[in-house]
């Protein structure tokens, strides 16, 4: 076989060569984050990812220890009136009690009927006991494959009440824009959620770009085995092995990623933890809190007085008083974002 | 600020640009595997690679799914006369007993002092629950900053007895060439280890090429706190949550990457379920298992008749007999490598 001539093969490069230097002088004259107004948010984003990869800087960063932490509910895209994922699993009960049938007189399966008939205070009944059984109840007991199967087929068909769009749209473009702002700066971009992991590896790289294996999350057991084809897989357990919420996000950080973000962003008391490890770090790190402010665009539901302090999901006055005193940056949706979704 | 003149970036593109066209050209009549024999193993290697890259090829495989797992121990380094990090358990016995005398004469630390004082045989004394009790007192109960720097002090000072070189130095030159073969052919490697995930973490990057966060191996559980100076840190508990072993090496596999791999690497019963796994996979898989059979060069302890089919560590025939009705690929060190190690 005759190598492949040269000449061919150095025009192509010359031609990339030049299409790169142009771009990345281009790049440089655009602004990452065009969906963000000017303002100390902005300012603290761009200000750490120069500091952090800038050759010669002080608090440079080699690129392979650039770790960005990003929660996702409240986050990443919208979390009221209910997280995508409890509806999804709320939504599983009606296909669960066509297959069983004397679910439909039990609670909390009863409950969720009710729920989706249309009584939505109904939801107010159920208990943090009664979620857990129905996430067992629609989300073990089948394969790895078979539950990825079943949330994507669902995730293409639902919408939210609000928008009628589909959950994966209600992004929040400013949020995307630091995802891949970080990305295209050398940093390595997880979610780190208290949802299920599972779940969010399903839509996580169609939707951020982020690969399932850059998901952790609240994750259950497995379990190995062999069908009748004798082929092995794995089985949902309803066994918890790692519930990532409140100190659990460190930890699970330490297990699945095993180095100390140096950016971390969240929304609610779940994600104290993780902003205080990671702005604890040496050198340049940020911690950043979303606030909703926007009823308009979005929800208001921050900073809530008189809320407990460790009331998971929520942004109580003190979180937003100790955001002031550890210096995480607060993020406000109503003024530091041009635009909230794509779609606008 | 003037923006940089285009025409010297222009000037380094073109000469990039040939560079790396030459490098391409080069690369492609360079032998991937040049320790390697030619023969079946090597074969099945290229011919993988090459089916699951080309594009057009019925088994290609976009690249954000290429994963490729591979057990550490017997497999990418020595793993005789003991594993590695269990040297490291034996080792830190002295400093331990330093700090609280009383535990000299106490089972099983003063087994471990007879063993080190050259009482080899006293290792066979040595139960599972005793190393699990040496493990907790020897590598808990402290922060995991503080577990890894301990971990790295010992690595960089203790020696092999039979080469009397550095542990990292005893990794296999043709598994290390497999490594950055799949690497440059866009597979993500992760070593799946039953040995502990943040004893192999400490010098994975160095050693292998591959960073923490693709390191997957038996797990404890961590608990986040204060210090006294009030910052946080996480401390090693030990409640194992995860033994990445047999079954548990897919179960791993799946809460940490979260992607069945399309090619994996073992040497023992313990890697048989990850080996079957990867292999009822769809499309293009390879499974391959390094068989020890090269007692001048290394050692050699496989196939072994009689030993029962289930412990850990060990090549028995009936590992040899399922790799052939399986179609995993026997790798024979002693015939299929041209070297073993790099400092040959």
């Amino acid at each position: 076989m005759r190598p492949k001539p040269v000449s061919t093969g150095v025009l192509h490069a010359l031609v990339l060569g030049v299409l790169l230097t142009f771009g990345t002088w281009a790049h440089a004259q655009t602004d990452p984050l065009p969906s963000w107004n000017d303002g100390a948010a902005k300012k603290a984003i761009v200000d750490f990812v120069q500091a952090t990869t800038t050759q010669g800087s002080p608090k440079f960063v080699p690129q392979e220890e650039r770790i960005a932490a990003f929660d996702q509910d409240g986050t990443l895209w919208v979390e009221h009136p209910m997280y995508t994922q409890v509806m999804y699993v709320l939504e599983s009960v009606p296909g669960l009690v066509k297959a069983k049938p004397e679910l439909a007189k039990v609670a909390p399966f009863s409950t969720v009927l009710e729920i989706l008939k249309g009584d939505r205070a109904a939801i107010a009944k159920l208990t943090m006991p009664d979620l857990e059984k129905l996430v067992a109840a629609t989300s073990t007991g089948m394969s790895v494959e078979t539950f990825a199967s079943e949330a994507k087929k669902w995730l293409a068909e639902a919408k939210d009440p609000r928008w009628k769009k589909p959950y994966t749209e209600l992004t929040y473009l400013p949020m995307q824009e630091v995802l891949k702002y970080l990305r295209a700066s050398g940093y390595k971009t997880y979610i780190v959620t208290g949802g299920g992991q599972d779940f969010v590896r399903v839509y996580s790289e169609a939707t951020y770009g982020i690969p399932p294996e850059q998901v952790v999350g609240s994750a259950g057991g497995t379990k190995y085995g062999y069908g009748k084809d004798g082929k092995p897989f794995l089985t949902k357990e309803p066994k918890l092995m790692l519930n990532d919420n409140n100190a659990g996000k460190p930890e699970g950080i330490h297990l699945m990623i095993g180095r100390r973000p140096y950016a971390a962003f969240g929304n609610s008391t779940g994600d104290r933890q993780m902003l205080e490890y990671t702005k604890a770090g040496d050198g340049a790190r940020l911690s950043m809190l979303v606030l909703h402010d926007d009823a308009k665009r979005e929800y208001a539901y921050g900073p809530a007085k008189g809320l407990p302090d460790s009331k998971v999901g929520t942004f109580p006055q003190s979180l937003y008083d100790e955001a002031m005193k550890q210096g995480w940056v607060v993020i406000s949706m109503k003024d530091d974002w041009k635009r909230v979704f794509s779609f606008e």
